[in-house]
């Protein structure tokens, strides 16, 4: 079998971490198998990074904010290699760029286009056990980008579509994917199974375990994924399409996210193509917009609200500020303390009154709705984020998620 | 003007040190010059490098040794880059891949086949300072290579000579090239000019301010050197050809090394290829002999001696213990203990006795000389380590090199 690992930040976090991984991977290889073990930068070292590019400057060009970030998983790249050399193993590291990962040139959040993948495929006939940094890739003029964080979740789905590898398994340091973050709910419950689907919405909707691109690649191209522990050797959670699995329950899990703002437009003209020059303004400034929530027509005016993250608040409110008489808008507020609540289930199509269970969890604790978005398999409310963790606790308890099933 | 700037590791080592080089070049640029500036690693980044890699494995593999050094580097260029670009000048990083850097294939100390210029030239015509990662390049299957301590001093000549750059400088954390090391003897002169041929043999001897590499490269280009300091603006050291300079002096320097080993091979087989087998093997295994001697024949056996740095010695000495049955060898002996003192002098050559006035000195001080070594403008002997210090003072007294002519 061919076999694309992902180890990230928390899985090499230090020498010893690195050596336990070696041996992990080595262990695959010896059963016979090939293997390409993507690799995400030591710990903490992209904070390091940061802070030092804090100390030089206050508006880093993204460009070179590529740069500096790369060098984390090159770092770790090499050390994992070395170490895997070290049982006896042949072995060679490859940067992104070296493994043909090509993106597009949005620095610091670049998509993958394709990967050319020569050299991996070279390095993989020759009998080498292949560490590829995950996170970067390159432009088509040679320029060092980054995927953002998370990135090299995408990185090994992206490799195991490319390399049409049997397993894509995703190494963290929790179990699996759970009901809803433990960390907040101790009763949460690990999923062995979820679909695609699912597990896409639980992605976009902040539960940390998977990227969402990695999620969406994974699932265009088929590509089952196995997400669990690099730190003990219990079965995870496969993510895989929903028509290989049992009756599909009407609610999976609960999703928070606090990295999340709201602008709010008002009185904007009703006419065709005002959302669309607003939010291609937006996108022109790689603002990803999340939620999108239009109200009504009232006298030929209409409010448009959206979500972003707090990251990106700041350029979210200058195109705003600038596009406002453009709209006809008679002007905006924004709220960077608000917090999105999810619940995400493959059967909810099927099953009507989901929704409004939500509801009922939310308001039996007093807790007001600020902007809701429904699509077939999930609904998410806007709330204050102080209410957040009571949230997630009355919808856990609402759907019986903690029970096993 | 096409001005090409190398700034070493201590120019670099922290957030505010990197703000003052960005306004050095972009004092540069602001006069109208083209600039490329190539900087070294961090202080001390490179010695932590090391330290991450001691933690993971005792013996790395070379290849992936620069892949994880060569990031050392990467951060420099990214972080000189923002400084600069706070300045309101454009500039772009590029790594020593990006900057068409190809070098052969030997891991850790490679050395410079060309530089392919066509991305570094479009850069400057459209008006950007270029910031080039120093000591490293890509072999020619796209894998990353280092070019060895000191190697920023190449990569700088190298893009000079290749970019035909009116001036290379070379900037570093002393105030040009001294009659010998100011740390060792206080009364040390600054020189206002060297020939090629002089600093080259005081590069080798030990001299660090510049790499040897760096000097042949600039001599076989014909590009002047401005040796100079990063820490103040005080006029350095020109290297150049010696037929602009006034009359060259007999001595212009005393260097020494303290990073030598010292290996004898007694009684091999008086045949013609016994040395080239030697140092063929030798080579093939990247060591970098230093001095050779060979004595006089006894009885048609000869001894070999030679020296190589202290850290290539475990791998010399493997290679002498393999190949001493081939070469008849009866034994060998070994000492790390030990370190060159040279005395330098373009004009050495028309003045004989330059080298007995040497010995005397040594012998003033009843300094035994273990080996030595002439060439047209340099005489080297092998002493006890712990002698170094004294021999210098010695030889720089008896050449009057404190007093300024």
């Amino acid at each position: 079998m061919l076999i694309v690992q992902k180890y990230g930040g928390s899985s090499v976090a230090d020498a010893d971490r690195i050596r336990q991984v070696a041996e992990r991977v080595v262990n695959v290889y010896r059963e016979g198998h090939q293997v390409v073990a993507v690799v995400s930068a030591m710990g903490d070292t992209t904070d390091e990074l940061i802070h030092l590019v804090g100390e030089v400057t206050g508006s880093p060009p993204e460009r070179e904010m590529d740069v500096i970030l790369s060098t984390g998983e090159q770092v770790s790249i090499a050390l994992l290699a070395m170490a895997i050399k070290d049982l006896g193993k042949p072995v060679i590291s490859l940067t992104g760029a070296q493994a043909g990962i090509v993106t597009d040139k949005a620095h610091t959040k670049a998509r993958i286009l394709g990967v050319s993948k020569n050299r991996l495929q070279a390095e993989l006939v020759q009998g080498n056990i292949v560490v590829v940094a995950g996170f970067q890739g390159i432009d088509e003029d040679n320029n060092i980008t980054t995927l953002g964080r998370g990135g090299s979740d995408t990185t090994a789905v992206a490799l195991a579509a490319a390399l049409k590898a049997d397993l894509c398994e995703i190494y963290t340091d929790v179990d699996g994917v759970y009901t809803t973050d433990p960390r907040v709910l101790p009763e949460a419950r690990k999923l062995d199974a979820v679909s695609y689907d699912e597990m896409l919405e639980l992605a976009h909707l902040g539960a940390v375990v998977l990227h969402p691109r990695s999620v969406e690649l994974a699932m265009q191209y088929g590509i089952p994924l196995h997400v669990r522990s690099s730190f003990n050797h219990n079965p995870g959670t496969t993510v895989k399409e929903a028509g290989n699995m049992e009756k599909t329950l009407a609610v999976t899990g609960v999703a928070y996210d606090l990295n999340v703002a709201r602008i709010g437009i008002f009185d904007v003209v009703d006419q065709p193509g005002i959302a669309y020059r607003l939010f291609k303004a937006l996108a022109n400034e790689k603002v990803n917009v999340d939620m999108i929530v239009q109200s009504a027509m009232r006298n030929g005016h209409n409010d448009i609200s959206f979500t972003c993250t707090r990251d990106d608040l700041k350029k979210a409110l200058q195109v705003v500020e600038n596009i406002l008489p453009e709209l006809g808008g008679k002007g905006f507020t924004w709220d960077d303390k608000v917090a999105k609540v999810s619940i995400v289930g493959a059967g909810m199509a099927s099953n009507p009154g989901v929704a409004a269970m939500m509801f009922e969890a939310l308001a039996e604790e007093g807790i007001n709705l600020e902007m809701i978005s429904t699509s077939e398999i999930k609904v998410s409310c806007i709330i204050k984020a102080e209410e957040a963790k009571n949230a997630v606790k009355s919808l856990h308890d609402k759907f019986e998620l903690a029970l096993s099933r």
